[in-house]
């Protein structure tokens, strides 16, 4: 038996979805009458605090997000395994995000900006694609999407992960003695991290500090896509303040919302948008989830199982 | 000889790069002591009234533009064949920019930039790349580079063009009699036209409501980066102020630099950069041209001559 526990999501939606996708195999949420011990797997999202309780036959738990760091934190989580949701649709979004805020600071969009709002006509070429290097720390699935989507641009490519990864056409950096190395030819720093306790915090002072300074006019650029916990935002408007970061993309934030009087909002060269980089298709979301359920109950290893030593 | 008769750039650095490359062929600029008679080249850009006079022996008029629409209007040009610059780092540079003006108006910057400055966090998600049709106009050199940059970001493609051309990937349409089936699938639509009598005013008022209006949140959207003879930009501002139009960026302008009092400055949604989408690299188009002058001197035919009847 599939149980859904779906927080802020229409649980109702996905429910029906999976009842049909997975028919006769019984499909049942919260509230609904049923006997907690018969629970082979639980799909959540943003789950409470009794929402394993009594589930003792637990195969496996499944995981609407694709990043588990506030998963990982609930007091009561089972040891049964985790799957990550990994997804074609999702990681194209998160890619649509990444190339759009890459190329419009890439692109010198503020500098035109103000320029257009003083009516004034100053010709300034940006460099080519080729001239500019993009950095990106995390090579996971999204990681890597962002860099094949990128690469036919034309950008210089590097990446930072925690453990070497060998990406065609991408400089890979690894660890924390590769780290400052990683930041110094950077000019476009994109962060696809998962958040764990090694990564939280990571686009702070001292990491723009290290940026690449020579080439992007107006200061080397951030793009915050994966985790508000990822980020100092009293660094980013100080940054952002007194130079030593171009340009922010951000859509994800310590607090979510963002509070009201947060200074982020109007800093200079702040792109906010409202945690809406990427979201969890339902479609792809079922039939992801459902293969995987037929395929383990037929005997087939979980795949993209999350790592707890890891984080992710 | 060579002669280099180049306005609003740097002619002399240019000089020296092409006396260098071509050495010991003979290279000469304006007010240098030569015979009109001897000249068998000549490198322009915004030639004079007076460019051609006495050049009765010219091989080749050698364009440092892409476009050639304002030099076909010289009152004095000469029969001689004149080469059009088509080079990779011109494109590049042509291709940063078309796909930094789509991808942003793809994720809605305009919408989410008036959410910031409100702050607002109101949540929508843009569809995913695939769910958007980009339509360029002109599948020359530009269009194409384009089209294989958008293509692996995952856009739905499709082309306008005068005769019809069969690029993969992308849904080929040609002439007046689909000029208006093309529109009515695009989303986003993208100038690359050359500039003759045929396309001078081609975005306009008539154009604009044709285009797809079901897709794009706010409204479908114009980018220009082709010349300012194509729009009509009395017309793009009352479409952007009525909502037939979502957005518009324009690098080009029907007087250039745009007039102080131009209402384009401040039209809703209205993205203007100073002609500067691309320019010809130094480096690339003496490696270009002196390759062309040789192998012409040497019995090769020239490359990418302009047709006088199509007007590129």
């Amino acid at each position: 038996m599939l149980l859904l526990h779906l927080s802020d999501v229409d649980e109702a939606s996905w429910a029906s979805a999976f009842a049909e996708a997975l028919a006769p195999y019984p499909v049942v949420r919260r509230g609904d009458d049923f006997d907690p011990a018969e629970i082979r797997y639980i799909f959540v999202w943003k789950p409470k605090p009794d929402a394993f309780d009594g589930l003792d036959n637990l195969k496996a738990v499944l995981s609407l997000g694709a990043g588990v760091d506030a998963l990982l934190k609930h007091p009561r989580l089972p040891q049964a395994p985790i799957v990550r949701f990994v997804d074609e649709d999702l990681s194209q979004r998160m890619s649509d995000y990444v190339v759009a805020h890459v190329t419009m600071h890439h692109r010198q969009f503020s500098r035109f900006r103000d320029d257009q709002q003083a009516r004034r006509w100053s010709q300034f070429y940006p460099p080519a694609a080729g001239e500019t290097t993009v950095g990106i720390m995390g090579m996971g699935v999204l990681g890597q999407d962002a860099a094949r989507r990128l690469k036919p641009l034309g950008f210089d490519l590097r990446s930072w992960s925690r453990t070497p990864k060998a990406i065609e056409g991408v400089e890979g950096f690894a660890g924390d003695a590769e780290f400052d190395a990683f930041l110094g030819g950077t000019d476009i720093l994109v962060n696809l991290l998962p958040l764990t306790p090694d990564t939280a915090g990571i686009l702070n002072r001292e990491t723009f500090a290290k940026l690449c300074r020579d080439r992007l006019e107006g200061g080397p650029v951030i793009v915050n896509a994966a985790r508000g916990g990822h980020q100092r935002e009293a660094d980013i408007v100080a940054a952002l303040t007194d130079g030593t970061l171009g340009a922010a993309s951000l859509d994800v934030f310590e607090v979510e919302p963002l509070p009201q009087d947060s200074p982020l909002w109007d800093a200079k060269n702040c792109y906010i948008t409202p945690h809406i980089a990427a979201i969890s298709n339902e479609a792809s979301g079922v039939r992801y989830f459902s293969t995987i359920l037929r395929a383990h109950e037929a005997g087939e290893p979980l795949p993209n199982v999350v790592d707890r030593s890891r984080g992710y």
